[in-house]
């Protein structure tokens, strides 16, 4: 199908499959350790660990042996939360592929997850121009702030501002989430007796047969722009068109764009012919 | 047509059209002059000034009056820069609407785009739990980093340690983006002599009637999931076709995805009404 040509976007895995790491009970020791027991091959192991100790020495560590650390979301952008790191925090990460931190409050790394269990997968970790900030790019195991919100950032300013009065709690949402929590709350709308204002968005969840037919109109228009050439604007137009009516597809049935994302996400990090062997059989049109 | 209807996103309009701010030369004094200006009557001046004051209370600045900073492209979701901010510096930020930090090197106020006039126009601001880490959810004018790139993140740590020979640079990029970046280099390939390996993305973007044919199949596929009730798995799966293909004719016209959120943000902020009115003239079907 598709994809079965598409090259795969795969980053290196650190860590092997033989790779047992204790995020719980560890020392600056058995973290060394850990970085070793990730290779296979004692020659690899010496060659991996020293540009361990390369990456690690190019970060600027400030006074206090600290760089920011922000963890962020591989699919949805979404910042999850915010530490700090220090070499061994930084060193923990790459080598358990666990977003650890340095807490400065208990002077000892923690890895997020080890008390809840939502650990932050890392995906891959960037370092910005000035090699004081650090970036853990990768997929949370379920809520990432301990107040169980999906991210830390809750607390809008300019919401604060306006509605002094009214305890907030929105999260920083791009836009492509802030429509999909609009959309979201447009269903909840229609469980409620009076169910706000009427909406277009709720016409559409409520019929099927217009949602669809909205849908494959819509797509069809996009088509057109390309096949008559059309502005470009009409193309980006049309393209907000279509994913918009998709969007509510998708809150139609009860799923998030997030998780399109993941899909997306796996055929990359997989070649053409293991994705396409990897799919349920599927009618070929 | 299809946003007639929905209800918009928009934030709090802090500042006024009268709103006059100089970001180049200003004092404490005048930035405070900045947030009184922004206020039409007095009254409002003095409410708003001490619901600022009461945001600017609530951060807990660390020791040296300091808090992280994380400017993020409200569209896609990049993080563009991280940098800190003390009271004055947010203060400024909520006034002028352009993201401002504290140098610590330099011992004073910045407005990221000064010089460059890539500022970072800010659309929200958000703190975390703890209140001592803040994110300015804007749209950059242009590049944020120093050195010419959309990012300041675009050291890949894994990569490091795969090709350590090879000054690699590879922004942090999320999902959506990693495959955009991907359909990219796929055009890219289609002007060099060898053109690489084959590929499907390729494939569509040589022919545009299979491209078409193909969105329009992925589209009605998508819908069918819904009409003839499948799995949510199934739902996901077409989705992500569509959604695949559809960012292939955007890439087919040189567009940025990016920009297809710029106008479905644009569409949030304005009533369904304005809208309507302010697009151009569309066949409704």
């Amino acid at each position: 199908m598709a994809f079965a040509h598409f090259h795969g976007l795969g980053s290196l895995q650190v860590t092997s499959r033989e790779c047992v790491f204790n995020t719980r009970n560890d020392t600056s020791n058995n973290r060394r350790y850990a970085i070793k027991a990730c290779i296979k091959k004692p020659d690899e192991n010496i060659h991996l660990e020293s540009k361990i100790n390369k990456v690690l020495d190019s970060v600027k560590w400030d006074e206090k042996g600290l760089a920011v650390a922000i963890a962020q979301n591989v699919d949805s952008g979404a910042i999850l939360m915010q530490g700090f790191a220090n070499r061994d925090a930084l060193a923990t990460t790459i080598a358990s592929k666990k977003a650890t931190f340095y807490s400065r409050s208990r002077s000892t790394l923690w890895t997020k997850g080890e008390t809840s269990l939502n650990f932050i997968n890392v995906h891959d970790i960037f370092l910005d121009c000035d090699r004081d900030s650090i970036i853990y790019l990768g997929k949370p195991d379920g809520p990432t702030c301990h107040t169980g919100a999906e991210t830390c950032y809750y607390t809008s300013v300019f919401d604060s501002l306006n509605e002094p009065q009214v305890e907030t709690s929105k999260l920083a949402l791009t836009t492509l989430y802030s429509l999909e929590s609009t959309l979201s709350k447009r269903k909840e709308e229609l469980s409620t007796p009076q169910q706000g204002k009427p909406s277009w968005t709720k016409r559409l969840l409520l019929d099927d047969k217009l949602l669809c037919s909205k849908i494959r109109e819509e797509a069809d228009e996009l088509c057109r722009t390309l096949e008559e050439n059309e502005d470009e604007s009409r193309t980006l137009s049309e393209m907000a068109d279509v994913l918009y009516h998709e969007m509510v597809l998708l809150i139609r049935r009860g799923l998030k764009f997030e998780d399109v994302l993941d899909v997306l996400r796996c055929r990359f990090t997989q070649s053409g012919i293991e994705e396409k062997n990897s799919r349920k059989a599927k009618t070929v049109t």
